[in-house]
């Protein structure tokens, strides 16, 4: 394969399990997709002979953001309904008005496949814009068997037109759709009979569920997890984001991927992931968007050594946000983590939370995804707010 | 003059006291600096021959954002203090190793002029880049007459540099700089000393202050407006962020264009502002990144027909935000304004607080300075969270 080169770089390679492992004018070679030497450059092997070589004039290079939590795929929008709490509407009234959740699901509904695609690409590229070389993107508003698999498939389809990876979710229990009212029950055996087929057109990297008293109770989940894994299919879940359901221990006991919010999270939920290997993924956007004032045990969770990683949590009611940058801030700032946790938040935990080993580091054998920044230091990008500092990413060797 | 036309937009005009005065496939004609015609497309004046025509394709087009506090100029940056923060140290830690304002100010002392513009250039054109045409500009980090003139001279060159507005506030009572520890007063009375000439420099366009207990007292805060007052100049006032000094009410007598924060906000302060005409400053970014629950008193400034305008507050401590309309966000999340009453803030009612009524709405006679969205509904502008939405800007007439 042809080598590539960027050199005059300070390197972010989050080599160690601590520390930034800055290098200081700093060298990358990709081999194709590959990363295959990193350095200080004047320890650049001699008589290398780079295909291609970029001079990045002392810009900070970092692996690229993995963005692992994403309901980027939806019909409509919800602005006007932002509008309406703040002129002082309640949820009755919005409800009545035809807003909150059942109006995503209506419009997601009525949207077809190419129109799902065009509304989310533009959303897809914000987040490559601020540094993402990969996301997941969760169904979730369609709620029955075709509309879940056309936004799957619409998910699908942004990988190619964005250059991004795109791993999909399928968000079988995320609320019930009214057309089930008083049959929960019913509704989960529904999802669960769409998971073979969902997962036979290869739409299904993960599956996905809402356990909350607003959605779905812990029986109902485990009985979803048990079907997810007699077909091979990892889990992972919203878990205790406005109380305590024992979500998090349920989701561990099946192995999950990741748990996700965790407000609520309790002691024995954290040592159940971390006996499980789950990594904790805090969501700092709907925090913020919902004024929440409990925050994850982020210090229980260091202590436990649960991997925690950090995602946007894009969706149009509780958390309108496309910018991972933004979200480190707020991960920061809200709920203390440290610079550094942020950043290895969005690359190597996210990356785990989606069971991808590959990336996340700036290390020889990791893909060659890296994001390039006009700042001096790796702490600025937790630090600036609504600063575009982004010049570009690399996704698989190739310049974006 | 030669006539410009801007057609194909969805015109936000904010013409009327309330409402977003919509205009739906709407035109403006520009005479030169200043708006000739606004209207719907098909009441264009028959006969118009624009020597320029710009076809938006239904964007959405706003007065252009006012950002009406900013610090803007300042040495050295404080990535790393936040850092050290999250990492646990104390406020004494970081005074220790060099911290806090400190740090800045000694930062700022040691750049020459020509440093200063350029570190704050890139902020500047942050700005403009998310819709700003006209912003403020603070000194108050130089703490001695010669940084101070060089903050302010470096302030001036903003303007040329970067197509935009730029109105200068000498912050002459920020900190008390350590080489006047125990003596408050004299500090103020040399301060007062720097009035006159750095307005015969023509590098004061008002003055300001920052009353507080960590800072100047009402007395002093009194006297030095007093002094400024006396020589013409207007002031304003950093009044009640954390505590209620009675900060509002002073400022208010002496006829104060605004007062700023206000998270402490009496009733009595709300009534002095209201009588004086002064508008009330909100400073949404600083509120978020102290994480304050006190929030001020919008209700009751409502009731007061007090003006409500917004800023970013860029300063590297407390809020180092470069985007108008992410403080337009944290403006309606967390201190609860509308969006409508966010836009008007960083438009009709920004301009007010500089005491410029030639620009912030879309009528004929103000300045042609509009910011041009990529988004269907004005609601949108503070809904989304880090979405890069501006396309561009006009200053005068003239695109950017
Ligand atoms: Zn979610
Ligand atoms: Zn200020």
């Amino acid at each position: 394969m042809a080598l590539t080169l960027w050199r005059e770089a300070r390197l972010v390679t989050l080599a160690g399990t601590e520390g930034w492992g800055l290098i200081e004018h700093g060298a990358i070679v990709a081999d194709g997709e590959d990363i295959a030497w990193v350095g200080p450059e004047a320890d650049l092997p001699a008589g290398l002979r780079p295909a291609a070589e970029h001079r990045l004039g002392g810009a900070l290079l970092t692996p690229g953001l993995v963005d692992g939590h994403t309901h980027l795929v939806y019909g409509g929008e919800r602005a006007r309904e932002f509008e309406l709490r703040l002129q002082g509407a309640s949820y009755a009234d919005i409800a009545h008005a035809g807003g909150g959740i059942l109006s995503t699901v209506n419009a997601t509904r009525a949207a077809d496949e190419d129109q799902l695609f065009a509304s989310a690409l533009p959303r897809a590229l914000a987040l490559a814009a601020d540094g993402a070389t990969t996301i997941e993107v969760k169904s979730g508003y369609g709620q029955a068997l075709e509309p879940e698999a056309r936004c799957l498939r619409a998910a699908r389809r942004l990988g190619p037109a964005s250059g991004l990876t795109v791993k999909t979710s399928f968000l079988g229990l995320h609320a019930l759709p009214p057309e089930y009212e008083g049959r929960a029950d019913d509704y989960v055996a529904a999802a669960i009979s769409w998971l073979a087929p969902l997962a036979a057109e290869g739409l299904v990297d993960a599956v996905d569920a809402f356990c909350e008293h607003i959605a779905f109770t812990p029986v109902q989940t485990g009985r979803f997890f048990t079907a997810a894994r007699a077909l091979g299919l990892p889990v992972k879940l919203h878990a205790e984001q406005l109380s305590d359901q024992g979500g998090a221990a349920l989701a561990a006991h099946h192995g999950a991927l990741s748990c996700d919010h965790l407000e609520w999270l309790s002691e024995a939920g954290v040592r159940a992931m971390a006996a499980a290997g789950t990594v904790a993924m805090l969501l700092p956007g709907a925090f913020y968007c919902l004024r929440e004032t409990r925050v994850p045990p982020v210090v229980a969770l260091r202590k436990a050594g649960v991997p925690i990683a950090l995602a946007t949590d894009h969706n149009p009611g509780t958390s309108p946000l496309l910018s991972p940058t933004l979200a480190m801030n707020q991960a920061c700032t809200l709920l203390r983590l440290t610079p550094e946790e942020a950043l290895r938040g969005f690359t190597v935990n996210g990356a785990k939370a989606l069971g991808l080993a590959d990336r996340g580091r700036l290390v020889p054998g990791q893909r060659a995804d890296f994001a390039i920044w006009d700042v001096q230091h790796p702490a600025e990008l937790a630090y600036w707010l609504g600063r575009p500092m982004c010049r570009g990413t690399v996704i698989a060797g190739r310049p974006q």
